[in-house]
């Protein structure tokens, strides 16, 4: 957190990409097994039935935004190409699936030397996205994409559900600095991705240490109400903690009465304090009041934190109170209201015969309620003359000469089974703060309403009715 | 999945314990920082101040239950404790928390000899909550409390949260087999607890490969509408799947029209044929055509297995239907609206002095929104005459005498730092099963309403106001 905010970390002498690199990340040894059993299932039907080399093309997508949400934002990207990266059967994979009876010895032995040989496209992470957007374009045979359905939907429902509620709440600060506190409201490895999301989608900072080894976030984080009470009163414990974090720590004021310990910080640090926190009450009234006591102390530059079951409707109504910092738990990591994005999986192409030759044909079901619409896609941000966006442009195949107008949103991420897309986190987050920029004033708006701009399906293929069209439509 | 269902696994040798003691569990190397900060800050000061040998006990609780909900499931137990037995500081992490200046050479050296050498007690897996129950009380030095707080609160909040909105279905379900499938829809290995909570309260089966492997849940799967948008039409695809898994499998027939697909799937197996599967439509109503239709061709013994955003109230309003079993996804692995339990860990007791003898002394903090009690909990279930749950009753110290009717509700989870409180996870799904039973019948209600038993503090340590007799208090 640039502003020092909460933070406490001293960066020592690596930072950023460096202390990426030497640190993290570290992965599960495989991500194989993260699938459901019917991914296995159909490869070896196909695989008995000569079709699992079919040439496909999967498309990762949602139907709909959240309920009421303007924008969503695209998150996990690089987590799930590292997870493409590990996503190798091995020998104990292979020995639980084929004891239990999920794969006979043919599927076993096509896994056991499974590598993914594919081309992968998709929206870059950080991008902002809407009804129908093609997220990621998989194309490869049937069973090399098939089998990686599941892994590739947890991640980004997950890490793009965070993002996109820490989106509105970074907007919703208005510059004012962020720090995602969530870890322990949501399970212990989601808490890290989630942080992860988070500084995509602007946040400043995490109390993930985690989050900091593995993916070079930021940490910050001083004290809980626990260590004021271990010790006999405030002045014992605010004592010990500025002596051993310095004057510009953040000291917790709310165990007891917020006023005299306010007073009291003050007094250690000869009015120096880097920050006080307050965990409870009505916090627009309090941190009024903090901020005269504390200029009236002569602690002008002294900073309030504010934390306490934070959203971003809490945020925007304390716009007008003297806060100088949010930290945000449950409602980030469970996505304000939104804990996941909905997305699926489809199929939406496979080659019409085995020939080697034969051309791609477009599939979907038809079941009138979760509709898709088949065909490999391209996809484009129409960008209008001012440089604000006005439209995503969907369409089947390649899309249309650039007429200066409009921005290719699907980049190659994976090309013939090579990782091509990986990028620093912190590409992401730029990519995040001018996809968002380049947005209508409306995606602004916290109240509920239809997606900001319209997805608009170009072309030949277009469904005579657009069915993304509409918002909230059938589950 | 006993009865069959849609699972296509076909038991090996190697079942229940034996299966979990060979494959599983593997988890990271080190759970160490998946800590927020604080903890580590806290402990540095508080190694500096001398007082983080201070005999400290911590309590995990929830000051409420979900909005309207009428009971709890604890999950997560021995989640916990193979946690805490991998929560070491290796030296890469301790590298880490140097270079970045979360903590000084003092407190990395103390980290890197840590090993939790104090007591836990706490509810048992399986068993039922209610407001202010403690759930888990951990009593040590402040600094080995301290730093386990993150961790402990992020499994509990996760995996209980899932078990009680997975209760909920099951009761729904009223004996009819549930499937958990929504690993797609959160974050990877959230999807394996999840599966791992949901198999705790009832559910049968899931399709995560992972808490197959590792925790010993029946897997199931059979195929996706992919599968059939592979092939040239329903025969081809049908015929594949059959001749791969057998006429015991699981068609999906809603791909194009349910009802030539049913007639197809009876004509290839001769009416033998497992089960099939609806995942969109009016699903009440489709499965009355489809039951009716399979009877009519002589296919009775065919079952009828739903999907499609399930949750416990559409499993009720499908009671009257002849469906066979269900498929959960979504809903589940989100905790059907409620994705976290709000548990907190706080510090209620300490040491008067750092005098070896010291009495323990309760600790609360005052702020009026988030009260706590003081001092170390004992808890039993008062049980009535008739053998149904009466209360939750909660006092300080020690339980008095057993008169016969109570039920005490903390066993010893870790003794001097070894772990002793680790079970077969069918003995947590086995006493999730009677304590339900064992509710007052109001707990089966899925409408929202008061906690279905209340919590009384009882003895000289009870609040004059009991904080938690108020469910839906202030957040």
């Amino acid at each position: 957190m640039s502003d020092g905010g909460a933070t406490t970390g001293r960066p020592g002498e690596l930072q950023g990409e460096a202390r990426r690199a030497r640190f993290g990340p570290r992965e599960a040894p495989t991500t194989a097994l993260l699938t459901d059993q019917y991914e296995l299932t159909m490869l070896r039907s196909a695989l008995q039935a000569g079709t699992a080399e079919r040439h496909s093309v999967f498309e990762l997508f949602g139907r709909r935004l959240p309920d009421g949400r303007r924008y969503g934002v695209v998150a996990g990207v690089g987590r799930a190409l590292r997870a493409l990266r590990s996503f190798r059967f091995d020998e104990e994979s292979l020995t639980f699936l084929t004891e239990g009876g999920v794969v006979d010895g043919r599927t076993a032995a096509w896994l056991a030397d499974f590598r993914f040989r594919g081309q992968v496209w998709g929206y870059p992470e950080g991008e902002v996205y809407f009804p129908g957007s093609p997220l990621m374009v998989v194309e490869g045979s049937f069973a090399e994409c098939c089998v990686l359905e599941t892994l590739l939907l947890s991640i980004y429902n997950h890490d793009s559900a965070i993002a996109s509620a820490a989106s509105r709440m970074t907007l919703a600060a208005d510059g004012r600095p962020c720090v995602e506190m969530g870890s322990r409201r949501t399970h212990e490895l989601s808490a890290v991705a989630a942080a992860r999301a988070a500084y995509v989608a602007g946040f400043d900072a995490t109390s993930n240490l985690e989050a900091g080894r593995r993916y070079g976030v930021p940490t910050t984080g001083t004290a809980a109400h626990s260590f004021t009470l271990l010790h006999a009163d405030e002045r014992e414990a605010f004592t010990a903690q500025l002596a051993a974090l310095g004057e510009g720590t953040t000291l917790l004021v709310d165990t007891y009465d917020v006023e005299p310990a306010v007073r009291l910080g003050v007094e250690l640090t000869q009015g120096r304090l880097g920050a006080v926190r307050l965990d409870s009450g009505d916090l627009s009234a309090l941190a009024v009041r903090v901020r005269a006591l504390l200029d009236s102390l002569g602690a002008t530059s002294t900073r309030i934190v504010v934390t306490s079951d934070l959203d971003e409707h809490a945020i925007a109504s304390l716009s007008g109170a003297p806060v100088d910092s949010y930290g945000v738990g449950t409602a980030l990591v469970t996505g304000s209201g939104h804990p996941t994005s909905g997305f699926v999986y489809k199929l939406v192409a496979r080659a019409a015969s085995d020939a080697a030759d034969a051309p791609l044909v477009p599939v979907a079901k038809k079941s009138q309620d979760k509709v898709s619409v088949g065909g490999r896609k391209y996809a484009l941000r129409r960008i209008d003359a001012r440089g604000v966006a006005e439209a995503e442009e969907i369409g089947i195949g390649t899309a249309p000469e650039d007429d200066g107008n409009d921005r290719p949103l699907l980049v190659p991420l994976v090309r013939d089974g090579e990782i091509v897309g990986e990028e620093p986190l912190e590409a992401a987050r730029e990519r995040h703060r001018a996809a968002r920029a380049e947005l209508p004033l409306e995606a602004r708006k916290l109240s509920k309403g239809e997606p900001v701009i319209p997805t608009r399906f170009v072309g030949a293929a277009a469904p005579t009715a657009n069915p993304y069209a509409t918002a909230g439509g059938p589950r």
